[in-house]
């Protein structure tokens, strides 16, 4: 078992430190249930000591029949006291926790001028920490903070820091490049200058700052570290914590370790998307592996070569890690990147097939008029269906009206919407913040009688921007529209002289591909709820 | 000059493949000057082989007075063919730039499946499109397309590759790692042994599918290549090209290489934040170095230490790049950037002084509700000038309304507004193709007799975006309007809930600087035309 590498999460204790991230105990039981599934072997829930939350959480995680085990974490005791009457220690060994990691000081200037104590008394704050954690019978991982900056400017101290953790009885000593900063092939040679040294396990705990925390991680494997600690989807402090959802399949797919099972891999996707679901922090599109566009192909030499062998431009099969792969039309693409989408949708398409240059053209046309469908996969989709002739009509929108008042400080917006279903016309209107908040209020509640799973999903993303700049406020604006129902999310898009129009357009598309695309409309839609007509007045 | 590093940047070309990034000429050309400024060697403005808006771009490129070199990029030839019979290679030529790059494929796999030809028919593409080239006068750059998996597979066929575009005259050989599949060690190794096969200066291209794009460029330097391809903010095809915005920093503050001059280096983050908003991408808050998160403390032990030494949890200082620190719980916002802004206006301000407390807090407060003033100097100006007293009220909008219409295809938008200038009451309506041109006809309507100079400038972008993710159409909308007398431009943001109203806020300030800064006012001011009386009815 030489090459496993044990996996340390810490999305829920480091995670919560980046701008925007924040945890309800709920949220953390819900992410330490889907981390377990991808297979992790720590799942560090939070600091018993700092808070009520994380009391709430340790306490209710007792009850999850887990694989992984949840760990605690905590500082080493305070300077000048006794581990025994240390409450933030006490804490970790009440929270009944297996494992537990301790951060400690392992760089001299940050004794001096953080802890503001000596050298030699924060080699005791770790021995007695440790030690009483031993004594409690808790698996004990150091996390050597700042410790390549400090082996950096003092590799005895560094050193000795690491030997006491070791002496006291430390199960693993994890090097911390705390403020990110230091570069791969140093890390390669500390780590492997230290593994020399000591007997116990190494972990490596690396950030973000220089962009290089994967390539640290994978840096400090080579030379010996056995546990790596992460984060999904990277979050963290200022630049972030090492991407885990980068560093296991480069690990597993490309260096031959051993982090999770393979099926547990082709989870990974799900498992980084859900996650930034509940932590409600958009997924950037070109995340390595598991993002949007991360096997999405534009340049239109791309998509013939890929058409031929995938392997072409594509590093592994995304299918490894549960993603897949995506045609993005554009300028750019040619007419291989819309035959390859309408196969991939299982529609009778080639070359030579006459509704092939129909459709070829009309999308030539709308991309004359400022429709940009890389970003807009379900409007493609709706409307190659829609060619196809496999479009049904869910509804037929007769009217809107939008009135926008500000007077005195205080601004209203009003939508009034007139829609048809099956014959049957809707008149109904709804008030918002915003003008488009208004529009998509009342074609829901319109739309909510007739399909009631209208309500299963969200718009989770508004982009405008004016595409013919010679006009600006008379120029024409393309919208672009994210939905989301929680496990995939979909992209659509308008275009108008009027904003209002635009978003509309990109607002009754989103709505149409969800209803169509999810199968969610068919009994709903033969059985339309009784009270639809209250709602038309 | 052994330690010196070419820096050519592809955010132009490369960049604009990514998804969701689509650059008009106009876009480009502003972001040429901008990459001018921070010091890059090499801009790839395009393909002038691909499409008109390319032509169009290296048209007016030639006016541009830049030190950096614009570069066209194309293929090698067509298979059996004659480079001086090909269209691509002509138009490069045409276009007149002092340099081109020319992909070539170099994987003995993809000479057979993608271009379907013979590998010595590769070969001979190469040497007559790289002489032809050289025959032109054109500094030569060979992209060698997929060389590490090529190499990999075939060592001796993609070495011969290389030999090839030397032979004919290449100034540079670049090894692109295509499919972003390769590790820092490979890498490293790779370009070791290359550098001792051949004397052409060898250039480095990585994507980022294991986000390890950033330590492979590392890596190739460290092993002897000496010109980095790279776009800004790491944009590019699936999940991006190398982010040249981390690797300029690595190299020249960690690593002790040279690519900008310091004060260069120093508008690094202002080059990043300007080229997302014109290209309309969302930055993440974490990116490294430049983000708004990158220097931004939570952790309560973290900012306790800052607080002692910054250097404690900071890999460097901030202001290198151009960023400033950040503390999350109590904002201490970047004073001297508003200090020094406001000393070139001339206002009488410095730390200690009273009136720059107030300012700075109410900067902070607006940033915090989702301001930028980043990429919206005028707006920024206007809040100092009042803030110092120094603004005079043109005019007051006492209120305005909105009327959007929608019916059988047919939209229609109307704007009331009721101003008041010098105690004069103006009200009038006016219609327009949208909402905020409706409102902007509207405003200029009732302000024209008043301010006649008011035609002689006019919007000229606006773009929205959400800030507040978690509502999407109810979430807050920043807005930014560009506006220009053709002489120079100013940028006004405005944010609200309610997109109508924040395009009405920037809309005001927009207008309110250009009347107030360009000292266009005082004699209209004095003698309003006597017809204003017509238009308030």
């Amino acid at each position: 078992m030489a090459n496993t590498i044990s996996i340390f999460d810490t999305t829920l204790r480091d995670g919560t430190q980046g701008e925007g991230i924040s945890l309800s105990a709920d949220d953390k039981i819900k992410i330490a249930q889907k981390l377990d599934l991808l297979g992790v072997h720590y799942i560090e829930g939070g600091n018993p000591g700092s808070n009520s939350k994380d009391i709430e959480f340790f306490q209710r995680a007792k009850g999850l029949q887990l694989n992984a085990k949840i760990t605690a974490f905590g500082s080493t005791r305070r300077k000048n006291s006794i581990a025994e009457h240390d409450s933030s220690l006490l804490r970790i060994v009440e929270s009944g926790v297996p494992a537990a990691t301790l951060v400690g000081k392992s760089w001299d200037f940050h004794v001096h001028t953080a802890l503001q104590t000596t050298l030699e008394e924060n080699l005791s704050m770790i021995y007695d920490s440790f030690a009483y954690l031993k004594r409690n019978d808790v698996e004990a991982i150091f996390d050597a903070e700042h410790f390549f900056d400090g082996y950096k400017h003092n590799p005895e101290y560094a050193l000795s820091v690491l030997r006491k953790a070791q002496d006291a009885g430390a199960d693993w000593i994890v090097l911390c490049d705390t403020n990110g900063g230091t570069l791969p092939t140093e890390v390669h040679d500390i780590v492997s200058r230290i593994r020399s040294e000591l007997n116990a396990p190494l972990g490596i705990h690396t950030h973000n700052d220089c962009e290089l925390a994967v390539a640290n991680t994978l840096a400090a494997v080579q030379a010996g570290a056995r546990q790596v600690q992460g984060t999904i989807n990277g979050y963290g402090e200022r630049c972030g914590n090492a991407n885990l959802c980068s560093i296991i399949p480069n690990l597993q797919i490309k260096m031959n370790y051993r982090c999770v099972s393979d099926d547990q891999l082709q989870s990974l996707t799900k498992t980084a998307r859900y996650i930034s679901e509940i932590a409600n922090v958009h997924m950037p599109v070109a995340q390595p592996y598991v993002g949007n566009a991360a096997f999405a192909h534009k340049g239109g030499i791309h998509v013939s070569a890929i058409m031929k062998d995938s392997k072409t431009y594509e590093h592994i099969r995304p299918e490894l890690v549960g993603n897949k792969q995506r045609v993005l039309v554009s300028e750019l693409a040619g007419q291989s990147n819309i035959i390859s989408k309408a196969q991939e949708l299982g529609l009778d398409v080639n070359a030579g097939n006459e509704k092939t240059k129909v459709i070829m053209e009309r999308i030539k046309e709308l991309e004359h008029q400022g429709y940009q469908f890389e970003g807009a996969d379900a409007s493609l989709e709706l409307l190659l269906r829609d060619a196809f002739g496999e479009m049904q009509e869910l509804f037929k929108l007769e009217s809107m009206k939008m009135l926008v008042e500000k007077t005195s400080g205080c601004m209203n917006a009003e939508a009034i919407v007139k829609v048809n279903v099956d014959g049957q016309p809707i008149y109904t209107a709804a008030e918002g913040n915003g003008p488009v908040n208004a529009l998509n209020n009342a074609l829901r509640k319109a739309l909510e009688p007739f399909y009631p799973s209208i309500n299963d999903f969200h718009l989770s993303d508004y982009k405008v921007r004016v595409i013919d700049e010679k006009g600006a406020t008379a120029g024409k604006v393309r919208v672009l529209i994210e939905s989301t129902d929680f496990k995939t999310t979909w992209s659509t898009v308008g275009v108008s002289n009027n904003v209002i129009e635009a978003s509309w357009e990109a607002l009754v598309d989103s709505i149409r591909y969800a209803l169509l695309s999810m199968n969610k409309i068919d009994n709903a839609h033969e059985e339309p709820r009784e009270q639809h007509g209250l709602v038309n007045h």
